[in-house]
């Protein structure tokens, strides 16, 4: 009996797997507020060139550079294991797997992109990141990332998961990284929302304007951003998951895959494990492909596909995506990662081209699944 | 380059190693209150007599059962990393490794004994199973594996821990497990320290007494006692972690080891890394093994080598160890796993025949050291 392939680093794919190459038709352009394309260069205030150009590109396979392997190679390739415990507590004739991307140093699949994020921004000569963070995984992702290359890290938490979850506040320190609860009174979006709305839980829209605020206003051009999900090369990074998951699944002996499921806030987690297999999909597989997202914040299952921005305060550029609007905010709950208004405009495509079944599910009923999967399995 | 080495699953081994096969002298035999030995039978109120078995086994190996390895497949084995970062950080030419148990369900190492100690409970008709926990690494271990063999688990948890970390008591409740603070009202031993001290932040020694107490008061028998450390057996099911490293040191092709370094709070973690290795320095190799304990409760470096008490309040056997007296409880500190009075009497046998170099450091240097790797490592 096997319970999980682990694969070797020598097994581990040496490209990301771009969706953008497949789709049957293109993710329409970023818009700035004057309704006109963004020009990659005006993303330049933002983001560094050699990720701008992976925001944008249309090339299928992307060399991951060897600095990153090395880094990412202190937990990947990460298991796939056959969930045997889970399978028997569910009576099901089903086989489940899982992959396992709580083996990393942030305990979960956010370091895949925050290590290749702040190697760009450090060969571009940039010194500082800020970001914006839910429950804390991806703010520390980032920490660790900026510690590995000397990089100084900001990180604006909503306030909600702040106050609940302090212990990820002290693992951002222990990498080096600066954690202020969000709305702060640090930059002018902050102080806006906290005129109108003092007691504002917070959300990853208002975050994420206060976090590119404080890089677009650093007079020297040294701080940039990074954002844990959404964006183009954010999924792209993330695509190891489902590359590494088809190659361990071959060695289980299975031929054929039903179904990919895969939790989906702003999209990332869920792109990473499912674009290869949409890949197959888009090439005839016959695959069902499942994004799961909490009722609270439903994006895929409930929000209009549109143009919207991708922050509170109008930092960023409008991007075509599933959204609830950029001004909602979700009831105070406790999958703080999951409070954002839009979906990832690679996973919104793929969504209008009917490849996806999106499903929303309430927080008890998950917080029931977990506990059943935390005593049948891990 | 490699990083680390991942062991498959049909690589890890299948029996655990028995340092007390090796000793150039036995551990000498607990005692009960009257000066004699305890017999086997005697401890049977306490645990059952499979576990008893190996307690007192002159064994060299000892099988591991098929059932309990299937549960072990889930994260081991664990890898072991070249510490590439924190050389360079160093600035040393020493190749350092480190064996990563964090990949386990609770996130130490604690599951590696956890899930045989309930295996062995279950078969042995068991229905529940108590323990006590410092930093909460233990009574979490032990939740996960009860809940794999459907026995019910009460954790009795130091209280100044406790309250420092709330979240270890929900991963025990999301595992099934009962957290209770400790010393409680709930026993006897716990009522009558509070009645001397009010305020106490506990101590493991306390806890061990309201654990053993309550399993020994069930009249049904069913409810036996788990120990997380300090005991013979213990420190047997953890020397997987040696025997995994002694595979993975030879594959990163390194012929000679110079020196193992564990921290040592009971003993576990220290005789699981080591142990392995002692039996080849018994057989002659060069090889310096240090235990690094705290200098706070620095039982092999300022301890007395004796007979003590397990616990504070008698319940337990005299146990030949170095220790700080039983009523000793360290001053309120961080590392809570380690607020433990005497080390393992393997351990501390090990120490009398000349084998171990013990070290004690401060907190706050250790603290120091540890944001130091986690910024070059993990």
């Amino acid at each position: 009996m096997m319970t999980k392939v682990q694969l070797q680093e020598h097994e581990m794919p040496r490209s990301w797997y771009n969706l953008a190459a497949d789709l049957p038709n293109p993710v329409p352009p970023p818009l700035g507020g004057d309704g006109q394309p963004i020009k990659p260069e005006q993303l330049a205030a933002v983001f560094p060139m050699n990720l701008i150009e992976q925001e944008v590109s249309g090339e299928r396979w992307i060399d991951i550079p060897q600095e990153v392997l090395e880094i990412l190679y202190r937990w990947r390739p990460s298991p796939l294991h056959r969930a045997y415990g889970l399978e028997k507590a569910l009576k099901t004739p089903a086989r489940i797997y899982y992959k396992n991307e709580g083996v990393s140093p942030a305990g979960s699949h956010k370091p895949n992109t925050a290590v290749p994020q702040a190697y760009y921004n450090k060969i571009a000569g940039i010194e500082k990141l800020t970001t914006e963070t839910g429950a804390g995984q991806w703010g520390s992702a980032l920490s660790f990332a900026c510690s590995q290359f000397g990089l100084e890290c900001k990180v604006f938490m909503v306030r909600s998961s702040y106050e609940h979850k302090p212990y990820r506040k002290h693992l951002m320190q222990t990498w080096g990284g600066k954690c202020v609860p969000s709305p702060s009174t640090q930059t002018k979006a902050g102080r806006d929302i906290l005129a109108a709305h003092p007691d504002s839980p917070g959300s990853l829209g208002i975050a994420i304007s206060e976090a590119v605020e404080e890089a677009v206003s650093d007079p020297s051009g040294k701080t940039k951003y990074a954002l844990g999900s959404v964006l183009n090369h954010v999924m792209l990074h993330q695509t190891l998951i489902g590359l590494e998951a088809k190659k361990q699944l071959a060695i289980f002996g299975e031929k054929k895959v039903d179904q990919i499921i895969a939790c989906a806030g702003g999209g990332s987690n869920f792109a990473g494990l499912s674009f290869p297999f949409l890949a197959d999909k888009m090439a005839g597989a016959d695959i069902e492909i499942i994004p799961v997202e909490p009722s609270s914040c439903p994006s895929l299952t409930r929000g209009k596909y549109s143009y919207d921005l991708g922050d509170v305060a109008g930092m960023t550029p409008y991007l075509p995506m599933y959204t609830l609007g950029h001004s909602f905010i979700p009831h105070a709950m406790h999958a703080g990662g999951l409070r954002y208004h839009g979906m990832a405009p690679l996973v919104s495509q793929a969504l209008r081209e009917g490849l996806l079944n999106p499903s929303a599910v309430p927080q008890l009923e998950c917080f029931k699944a977990a506990v059943l999967f935390a005593r049948s399995e891990y």
